[in-house]
């Protein structure tokens, strides 16, 4: 894998040039992509025109040049836009998302649109996991996660309602940054659930992550540069833990005496039964919202959507406006309880999916571990390292309170450090 | 003024066909539009084809055929849609966004584009106020406002960062419906700030306003049909006060008076000092978030912004995160300040503007009376129904707490017949 970090350092140290990069990621993906899939159109030779052009400029920005993968739910004004749905084959925006022009403002280098879930929902696309072509990458930021874990680009865009950043960034075996909601603007990206819809960050390691959030928000983020000292860190197995594997419970685990063994202090925690009543209310919300932000899309091209969206939408029909605004109640009462119990740790650790990723591409696994933290707007980081007994990625999840996101992503590499230092 | 509801009665009685409503309508169109240029585009052929094709099933549903104006800044797959920008030209977007399509869910016929001001920001269109062509409908949602003053639509959708759709309502002497923050969902609607822009609504009366807001939202909205009994109002001047005109002070003054002979009880309120505060923080979050929502149109067609947006945007790359972060924290103080402060009341009565509709299409007006409300997220509503000494409209402003949109629409509705009884 690219790290974001390590080629801006040999930027700055003029030991690389932006253009260098470029060729670096051109090479990984003639070497991969006809396999790995996670491009839905790219364009090298566009992205060393920009490279080379603009050279001086790019060197002084906060990415310094750094070639970016961006998922296709974002407009692009230079890439077709297709949301990863026939109903949008061939469709031009004419101009970019906020993210996407905010990553270009802060030196990012657009290299193509990555394969995305139908509408950012679960409907996968045609990306297979670099880790093993036979398994799912993850939905729905699939493209994303996969073209980070291929070495194709050293950072991506994606987004997540249920799982979709965290999820791939597992099964991918990549670092996944799910931040507060709305820390990033999400304008001019295709609306599934206004309350829900997050964008996220993928890259090689929980650094560069760091980096590059805080390259793009302007914010106080990154964690390659000073030490916080040992989190206190709260186990939590949330009522899907019975779902998760026997591997995914020993990796937890095993994080949790890896953690405590480099200095951190970790406590078990159970969540009071509102957390229970939280995981109903997402998908009430997520059914109410997907309704009527699709409604073009289910009343003008309901049979262009896959069936498994249709479900939803059908389902989400039927959601009384009583039962979403309770639900709105329940999530936000959820999110105050989270911040009440969060006075005690500065993080909690608990798997980011049920297991490795399932084999076959239909096969696009569970948001059952993520779906309650994109309710309460906490950060939520994946950090890569584990694997299961055959050799492919395990997520460990660290999630954080609302607006405390350098605080979960110090803690997050803290983790990631122990893992590695053991 | 066409009222949807009247509009609407007479359909279910069989006294017209969605088909005549849209001829009533292009009639209006035809004898008004060249002086008020209420629309970007129209197609009166399209909306009467639409009328005939699907008058049974138009009948049967919410809004019963009735034309709608949507303010251009709302996508739709089958107008240009330009944002009120030279920047978007031309622009066909594929979809409609999410109002767009539940206003056509439930029975609504789009007439056409109405205009806004550049990308819903300030700097006017071609609209001239119905009432006397010499003066601002007011902005951004301009045309959405002077289309139902002109009696061209009975209904018209706009939006609200500051003050855009209390204050063209106002200016004009339409019903104008500011919900709670997120009540009518924004997919697909031109962003400009995520913790401000709002969706609103246009229309003759206030039970016209309810009863559109009650049929696209699915939610008990309706005023027309029950009586509440009279509300608890207080009037608050805000710090803006000195800045309202003496007609303006008068007409709230004589509007406070007229409810309390109808029954309801009015008490002063000064409002605490936060809320000074609190019309900082709305500039310093329109300003950070705006800078980051355009920064497409920012970066790379700067030379196409309006000096006054340019202005604006450049003083938003200025703000800083601390900043931002602080005007977050004093919007959701002031919002939880003035829940506390509403247990004694149900809404609020202010002035919609400082006064009638300034003379000159750029003497746009001010939203000092607005801001504050936006920030909130408080539902508004403009009444409409007082002028000053040469007969211009002045808009009453009433406003209640987040989430309370059928008490607003209700105490609204209470004054709005006070002041026609008296």
């Amino acid at each position: 894998m690219l790290s974001a970090l390590e080629l801006a350092g040999r930027i700055d140290a003029g030991a690389l040039t932006p253009r260098d990069v470029v060729e670096m990621c051109a090479a990984a993906i003639a070497e991969r992509e006809t396999v790995v899939g996670a491009f839905v159109t790219f364009d090298v030779d566009a992205a060393s025109r920009i490279a080379a052009d603009a050279a001086q400029r790019l060197v002084a920005a906060p990415l310094r040049g750094l070639p970016v993968g961006v998922k296709d739910i974002f407009d692009t004004f230079d890439f077709p836009t297709e949301y990863g749905s026939p109903i949008y084959a061939g469709n031009r925006p004419r101009a970019d998302a906020a993210l996407v022009a905010l990553t270009r403002r802060t030196g990012g280098i657009v290299l193509g649109k990555t394969v995305t879930a139908e509408l950012a929902y679960v409907h996968p696309g045609k990306t297979r996991n670099p880790r093993d072509p036979d398994r799912t990458p993850g939905v729905s930021s699939s493209g994303s996660a996969a073209a980070v874990a291929a070495g194709m680009v050293p950072l991506a865009l994606g987004t997540q309602t249920g799982g979709s950043v965290i999820r791939p960034a597992a099964y991918c075996g990549v670092a996944g940054f799910k931040p507060s909601y709305k820390l990033m603007p999400l304008g001019g990206a295709k609306c599934f659930s206004w309350h829900l819809d997050t964008a996220g960050l993928f890259a090689a390691t929980i650094a560069d992550v760091a980096f590059a959030a805080a390259a793009i928000t302007g914010r106080d983020l990154r964690v390659d540069d000073r030490d916080r000292g040992p989190p206190r860190l709260a186990l939590v197995r949330t009522p899907a833990w019975e779902d998760a594997s026997a591997d995914m419970r020993a990796a937890v685990e095993r994080a949790a005496r890896r953690a405590e063994e480099a200095g951190a202090t970790v406590r078990d925690l159970d969540l009071p039964p509102i957390f229970a009543d939280a995981l109903l209310a997402f998908s009430t919300i997520q059914g109410f919202e997907g309704f009527q932000s699709l409604a073009f899309e289910y009343d003008r091209h309901r049979d262009a959507l896959s069936p498994v969206l249709r479900k939803l939408l059908d389902a989400g029909a039927g959601i009384s406006v009583d039962a979403y605004d309770e639900a709105r109640r329940v999530s936000r009462r959820a999110r105050q309880m989270f911040a009440d119990l969060a006075g005690d740790f500065d993080a909690i650790l608990t798997p980011s999916a049920p297991g490795a990723a399932p084999r076959g591409l239909d096969a696009v696994g569970s948001a059952a571990f993520n779906r309650l933290w994109t309710l309460i707007g906490s950060p939520c980081v994946n950090v890569p390292g584990m694997t299961d007994a055959s050799g492919l990625p395990l997520g460990i999840q660290v999630v954080g309170r609302f607006g405390r996101d350098h605080g979960t992503l110090s803690a997050a590499r803290f983790v990631e450090q122990a893992l590695a230092d053991a």
